[in-house]
This record gives structure tokens, sequence and C-alpha cells, in this order.
């Protein structure tokens, strides 16, 4: 898998989803209670990822629905400043707001998240606002499967899928599953399934993967020879801290560890890793480096405070991978 | 008017309605898309008069439904911190939010706020969580307008009423319009109307007024007029930088002026001010010192940064009667 | 109490609320699943209530929203036939539904009704469509309390009553309490005791008026003296087969007993006998002789097959009363 | 194409969606505000062909959620009686009723439909209810485009997909467009697109492939090139009064006329065509013969009252063809 077709295409990849906003624990180490200042930054997976690859070189461009306000406005003009086009962005004209998720951070092993997701702009991205000319100029289309919880942004996303397939654009869909917004677990596995049936390549970790086969103890196996049925060249299933494989469709299998740091919390790994992968495969790195690349790139995001913010550049990641070899 | 009946009962006065989340602008005199930090209060009409009332000294209690989580229970925390007693507290069982409000200072003219208000707990009060025993122990039941916008929240302030009038329990109208969470002027109108007609004492400013009679311009006599052939007996209208009006029953009026001072933003002095007045009232201190209780109050809390946490104690108000005599 | 007040105003009476369509069974005395045709009739108890007194020959106008279809259509043209003004009525704009209710006669004694009332076209009417203008021209405003079972119907009804009471038209509150719709007992009754506390007349059976007072087993007497003490000035208290009563306010009581009849089906009764009976007062025949109106018309029009096509004459109710005196 | 394999399975078919009320005009050849009587029919497209299809000989089954009440046992009893398996039906069990559909027949060229599709128990069909053991017994899953409307029905019918393909079972597709219930144009073009690239046979009209091509004035080349670069291998196109096409994957294409009848009404033609077509294919026929029985059937069914009621036996159509030859 290498995904150096389509060179001449204005982005590298067009992320398609949420972005919203991030508030972060001033103070931490203590429940959210006695948190009495919180910091701001941008977050939402597709975000995060789009931030992450353009911070790491790549040209990334972004869909999705954004509030009209103060949020709404922070949110584009955070994500252009760090090289990420945002004209592919929808005002809401609703009067929706932006997601917003409180972080508290108890100790590196307890942190929780407190959402705000009732009617946020982000849901509403309509098939309308997908624009074919836009997907026409990727190489890839980054899906994140929370769009897919809600409709109209559910049929946005199926429809941005039917236009990249339509004009050669590769689909990666990162699982992303946030219980929150889903009406069930039965209704997950439906769309994770149709949407994991038409991606070239499919990322997640092993509990996503079972939630979208609707039962708890899948293996690797039965989820790669199910994919690889269908339209999959290659499928990333994470184990937390025993590391990450990678399977080709022509029966290839590479694995990777992860990277001692000093964790300050949890949030943001998973955007960290698919944004330093992405970046790996499409510099011709391998398979097998790219593994490492994500999972350094965890490591880094996880011993700082945001999960947007700390998306490291290139150079912090090999220097990382230097240390560790 | 005094209200130095049922002076045995342990609750000078009870407010029913929302009790938020403030997230003020930590770094101010900017729009709020450059602001990157935010403080936390406890907000909202009828939480900031129970908490201004308890710090002047009032027996104070609140009804209203919160939510089950970190802000839910800082909210009742920081309440209980200042004597507020939170028995008639609700929590919300649905996975419902606190309210937020995100302030932008700009400047002390220019100040806005992003309002979160889908789906908030406050607002799924139920009248059956609503109890009659509690209400029946106090002197005072504080209505806040906005409780009104929405079912069940309204049908619960609508018994509320309705037990506070069986139960010999003055019932105190504070107008608090907000234009977000009502359908429509025409149906604010309508629910101001009903429980205005049903008030013993209503306060609020000449637009909200207005607001109530569905029209603008409207003047003091035709308002007092229509409220006292109903169930007023006291009628306050604010006309901001103008000083405020006291109306009552028996045809008297009273007016005052405000107290200058270095003005942060604007938030939070109708709260203030209903607390201070109502405090004076119950220490029959006369309706027209009661006016500059009310107003001297409203002039501290808008040189500070917070609405809930800067209520006054009785010793500042009467310094600054003093001062500015 | 009589009715001779504004004797030179248009209409004697206008009801708002609901109009909608009545299937009723044409092979009866089976269970509906057997019933294979139907015959179709104009329904709803403030619609019925004013094709009745029409009927007996009092001015009615009606307001209410119809659906812009075929059943809309037909609604209209049936009530403007019978001689009620049609004038008040409004479109529904957004292609809402006549109510249904199909109904099963399986024996005298064992009807069933299936009722359609999912988002239907009366309990959209609107504040704004309720016209001050025509209210004026009423002498009594009938109410029905089934269109204060959601919004914004609930408004437009608690509007049109603050209109009456402002232009001198007497309010009459027809408990009619149907289950469906409403969200809950509480929220019933919240809304029919403000109502009932603002009524001139309430009429009602003895369990709609528990329903009312939140409790089972109450009594007409304490009925009676919570409404006296707030504005009405005649409450009739149905129950059933013992008969019904009327209390004044100057502490009269009158009761009739039922006449004889043929029973088909139970429907209809509580709308002829409402029709009956204030047209029995409108022509100053006295409360007594008002209520064997209202029953010796609910005779009729239970033995026949629908409730607004059988409304009686005049002369058919005499010629009852005549038979059975 | 032929429909023999898995002859050993108990169903030929099982039909997945609606099953509802036709409410018929008694006294036609007028508007339906005219009509003063209606009679009862079970219809619904997918229980249409369950029935037509059982009335053919064929063994058929349904899937589909049905209101608790008289008209849910009516349909249910109903379907029973013509020889339908209802072990797949499930209750409504919360207050859900039918779908109606008043039938207007002013003539032959001039008929419309008021229907009745809020909150329809047939559109809460949720993935659950749909049983893998169930469909494994069938040949045939017949899937009705109307099922995709709202949801949990789309995903119920998507699930059904999943789960027919799972087990060898033949995804038969028939368009049944119908404007009502669909949020928008583009949503009924995604799910009808996604649906018919995983169906083995899609039936339509021409303007319902249109409004799957999101589109008007497509052709029937390029519909069946991309049909047939998915998984379709028999796609049927009806042109009205110029008659139907067939076309296979293997490049074969048919055409059949339409048969003369004295038209009542136009409603039912689609099913009774589905019927007959499958039957014939079911019974290897061939598939031009398929054309004429499908059309034959809805000459019949369209000169008389019902659609359901009127579905022909494989005699009636036989005698047709016969006399048309």
């Amino acid at each position: 898998m290498n995904l150096n077709k389509n060179s001449e295409r204005k982005f590298d990849i067009i992320a398609i989803g949420r972005a919203c906003i991030d508030l972060n624990a001033v103070e931490y180490n203590r429940p959210m209670e006695e948190t009495m200042t919180f910091s701001k930054y941008v977050g939402g997976s597709p975000a995060n990822i789009a931030i992450g690859t353009s911070k790491l070189g790549l040209k990334a461009g972004f869909i999705g629905k954004i509030p009209d306000d103060q949020h709404g406005r922070f949110i584009q003009s955070y994500m252009a400043g760090v090289g990420v086009d945002t004209t592919g962005m929808v005002l809401d004209t609703e009067g929706r707001k932006a997601g917003l998720a409180f972080t508290e951070i108890k100790s590196p092993e307890d942190c929780s998240i407190l959402m705000y997701r009732d009617n946020v702009a982000d849901l509403y991205l309509a098939p309308s606002e997908v624009d074919e000319d836009y997907i026409r100029q990727a190489r890839v289309l980054l899906v994140s499967g929370t769009a897919l919880s809600k409709s109209p942004s559910r049929e946005a996303v199926l429809h941005a899928i039917h236009l990249a397939k339509k004009n050669d654009c590769l689909v990666v869909f990162e699982l992303d599953y946030r219980p929150y917004t889903w009406v069930s677990e039965e209704e997950t596995a439906i769309y994770y399934t149709l949407v994991a049936e038409q991606a070239d390549i499919v990322i997640g970790t092993r509990d996503e993967y079972d939630m979208m086969e609707g039962k708890e103890g899948g293996t690797n196996e039965a989820t790669t020879h199910h994919l690889f049925e269908n339209q999959a060249k290659l499928v990333v299933i994470k184990h937390g801290v025993e590391g990450s494989f990678a399977y080709t469709r022509e029966g290839a299998t590479f694995k990777a560890g992860v990277y001692k740091t000093n964790v300050l919390k949890t949030f943001g790994a998973g955007d960290s890793y698919a944004s330093a992968f992405l970046y790996a495969l499409f510099n011709d790195k391998g398979i097998e480096t790219a593994l490492k690349y994500g999972s350094a790139s965890a490591s880094i995001v996880i011993s700082k405070h945001s999960s947007s913010d700390a998306m490291p550049t290139a150079a912090e990641i090999e220097t990382l991978l230097e240390e560790q070899k």
C-alpha cells in the first residue's frame, strides 16, 4: 500500500466531520468540580487529523459545519493558521453551537470528558454542502466514525464517500467511536460496517472493531478476512499498550510497540497516531515505519496538555524514534 | 408593602428556576475568539438571587434541576457553601447538561454572551418535583421568567405558584427575559401576563414589561394600572441609567438613581439589584431605601468579574451608600 | 345566571378548538376488525357544539385550524352548511392532517375509539391566529379542554380567554378531557385549574373535575367552593346515569335526571348536552329547564349514528321532554 | 436470471416494510370532499406484493411492524387469510398507528391519495426485530424503497439486506418511491443508490430511477451500466403506457407492452406488476414472459376497486394473456 497516486492533486488529504472546542482543565490532578479555569483548544478527531497532518507538512483540507459565532470563528482561524485549507467549511445558519469537551484530568489513568453534543453544528452538515469539485482535488478522504451518528451529517459522509470513489480518491475510515450521539450500538454496527466495506484503509482500536462487529472478543483474523472480502487494502488495529498491527490485502502483517513517555492524559492519542501514520505512508516510508511514526506521535501528544495544539512536527517524531530506537 | 409576615418560617426566600455555569473570559477587552482561558462560576438569575440574598444574611433555599455531572456537583456545592439550602434541588437522570454562558467582555459597553441552552437540565424540572412541604416553609417564592420558556419547567413554576398562593407564601416575579429558549414573543407575552397577574411583587426593566405587554413604548402608568387590577401590591420598573421606580397598590411612587462605579461588564446587575432590594424589604428599611440598596448592589457587581461570586455583603452596600450619599 | 348580556353582538357563541373527522362503523355490533366500511362525519367537541347550537338556532362561530386538504374542505363546507360562521377558521400551511376518530360500536355498552391525533392541524392553532375583532363580536367563548393539551393550541386558547375577558365576552369551559395528546395527568390538572379559575361557566363530568383536581373521589361541594372563590358563576357537574347538577355562585343547586332512549353508542353525549343547555340559557328558560334540555339532547344523540349530524333541533328536544314529562 | 436456487427453503419470498390501511372511496367519480363512505383494505407496497405472490401460489412471508389495535389485527388476519406467513410481524408497543391512505377517485386519469404517515408503526421496525433465522429460510428478500425513508425502519432494512446477502438470499429492490416521509430528494438518492448497488434485481419506473440518480431525463443505458458495475443481475424499468424493459447483466434486453383494460384507478399497478413478474421468474417462464405477466397483472388490478384484494390468480392473468395475445 502506498499513497502516491494522484500526486498532482491539490490536497493530500481532506478530512470530513466535526471540528469543536476542547476546554481543558488548567488546574489538574483533581476532579473537575474543583477545576476553576479551562483552556480553549480546537478539538474533534477529523479536525485534529487535519491539523496533525498539516503540521507534518501534508497539504490538508477540511469539510465540516461550524457555528456562526465566536467559537466557530476561532476554529476556522486556528485551523487556517496551521495551514489547513478551510474553504470546505460551511457556516451553520440556524444558531447551532460548537460541540464542547470539558476534560477532567484527575490522574494519567483517570481522565474523563464532559461532552456538550446536543444539536451541535457539525452533525448538521448536509449532503448538498459537500462539494464534488473539492473532493476531486484530494488524494485521500479521511472519514471519522462519529460523523455517521446522526442525520444529515451521516448522509453527507455517505455522499462524500460516493463522490470520493467516483473520483478515484482513496477513502480512509478512522473508526473514532464515541458512545454519545449514537442511538444504539446496533445502529453503530450497521453504519460502521457499511462504511468499512467501502473504505480502502481502516484504522481503529480492537474495541472499535468489536463495536462494528456487534460483539465482544472479535479476532483480527476475522475482522481482516471480512474487510478484505470487500474493498479494504490496509487495515490497522490498535491494541493499546500492547502495540498496533497493520494487515495488507496481500497477506502481510506488521507490528509496532509503544513508546515510553510521561503521560499527562490519554486524549488525542488516536488522532495523532492517524496523522503520523498517514504522513509516513504518503512519504513512502513503508508500513512498518508508518506504525512507528503513529505510535511515537501518540506518545508525544499524551504527554502534553492539548490534542490539537500539541500535534508534533516530523522532527519531533523522528527525535523520539531515534531516542527510543 | 413589607415582608414581615410568616417570620417563623424556615426560609425567607426560595428561588425557583435555573442554576447554570458562567464561563467568564479571563483575558478581556478583546473579542472572545481571542480569549483562550475561561473562569467558572455559578450563574442563572434565580441561583444568583438565592446566592445574593444568602450572602446578605437572608435564609434562602432553591428549587431547580441540576445535571448529575461535574458541573451539577459544582453548582450544588458552591451554593451550599454560601449558605443556600439545596435540599430542593433535583438531579437530572437523563444525562442532560447544565446551561452554559460564555461571556465576552470587549469593553464595558460591549459585552455579549454565547449561550448553551439546548436541552439543559433546568428546563426539565417537572411539577411533581416541586414539593409543597418545602414551599410551605418559605415567606417568599421568587420566580424568574426564563423558567417559563419551556415545558415541563413552565408547568413546574405554574404549579409552584399555585402551591405558594395556597400556603400564604408571597410570589415575587423577576421578569428576567432572555430571548433564547422562547419560541416567540407572542408566547412570552402570554405566560408573562399570566404569572404577573398572580404575583404579589413584580420586578423588571421597562423593556421587559414591554415584552410582557407585546408592544413597544409602554408606560409605567398603564403597566401598574393593569397589575394592580390583579394581585400585585408592589411593582418595580427599572429604567437603566435613569434609575428605577417602585409603585405600590396604594398609590405611592418611589424613585432611586444609580451609583457611580468602574464598570467592567453589564452582567449580573439585575440579580444583584433584586437580592439587595428584597433584603432591605425583609429588614423593614422601607421601599425608598430598598431601591437604593438594589441600585448600589448592582453597581458593585458590574464592577467585578462574576455575577454570583461578586454578590456583595450588606456592609459593602452600606459603605457605597455612605460614600455616594 | 342568564346569558342575555350583549345581545346586540353578531354571535351568541364562538367555539374554539378542534374540528376533525369521525369515521363511524357502518356495520356495527361487531369488533372494528370486522367493520369493512366507515361513514364520514365532522367531529370534535367544540365543532360539535358549534354545529349543535347552530342547529338549535343560535348564531354560532368557530375558531380552529383545519388542514388544506379534502378533509379540511369537507369540515369547512359541512359546518357552513348548517349555519356556523367559518370565517374564524385558519388553513394549516404545513401539510398537517385532520384528526380522525374511527368508532367501534360493539354494543351500546362497549364502544371504543381509535384515534389519529399525531401532529393534527387543530393543535397548531397559534395565538396570532386568534382575532380580537372576531371574539369581540361574541357573547360567549366556548373553550374545550382538549385544545389545552399541546402548544401552540394551548397558548392560542389562553390568549383567546384573555381577549374574551378584555372584551366582556363570557367564557364557558367544557372540560372535554381526552387522555391522548396530554403528556401527563399532572399537566392536565395544572392547565384545567388555570382555565377553570378564569371561566364564568364550567361544564364537565364528575370524573373530569377529579382529573382537574388531581385526585379521585372529589366532591361537588369542594369543587364548587374552589371555583366560586375564583370567577365562576355557574358550575355543571354530570354524574352519568344518575343525572346532572348545576350550582350557582349565589348558592342555588339544580338537578336533572336522564331520559330513556334506545342507546346505539355513547359518543357525542357531552357535546349535545352542552349545546342544548346553552341554548336554553340563551333563551331564558332557567337553569333547571336548561339541565333538562341538555339531558334530552344527549339522549337523542346517543340513539343515532353520528355525533354532529345527529344534533337535534329544538322541536325534537321539546317533543322528548313532552313525552317523558 | 432464474430464481430456482435454494428451492428447499420454506419461503419463496419474504417482503419487508409497510403494511397499512387503504380507505377507498365507495362513491367515486367525484372529489373526496363528497365521498361519504370508505371501504377498508390492506395496503402498502410490500404487503401488497406478499399478498399478490401468495395468491399466485408462491410461499410468501412478511416482516413489518403493525399497531397493537383494531387496524393492526385486521392487517395480520387478512394477510394470514390469503396465505402469507405473518410470524415475522412485530407488534408496536408504543401506541403508534397504521398508516392510512384515503383514495380519491375523481376519474380514471385523476386519482389522488390523502396519506396519514406521521409516526406510523411501520417506520419503527428496528434492526433487532429482523430475525436472521427467518431470512435464512427465504429464497428472495423483497425490499420496498419507502421503508428506507426514516430511522429505525431504514436501519432495519439495511440490516435485513446484510443478513440476506450473508445467507445467500437474493435481494429484490422495488423502488416504490413516495415523496411523503422522505426528508429530501437528496437523501432519497443517497439511500436508493446504496441499496440498488447491493440488490440482485431492481424494479422501478423510469421516474423512480431518475429520483435515485438525482436528475431528470436519465437513460436506461446509464442506469443499467451503473447497476451492472455493482451487484445487479436483472434490472426492470417501466415506462408507463409505453411498456416495460428488462435488462440482464449478460447484455440481453426484453420488452413488453401493456394490456387493454377498463381503468378505474391507477393505484396498485406497481405492486401487482412485481408480484406476477416474480411469480413467472420463480416458475421458469423466462424474462420475456415474466414481463407480460407483470403487465397483465397490473391491467387487472387497475380495473378494480382495491390494490390488495384485487390481486389476480395465475388463471386470471393467463386468461388475459390469451385474450390479448
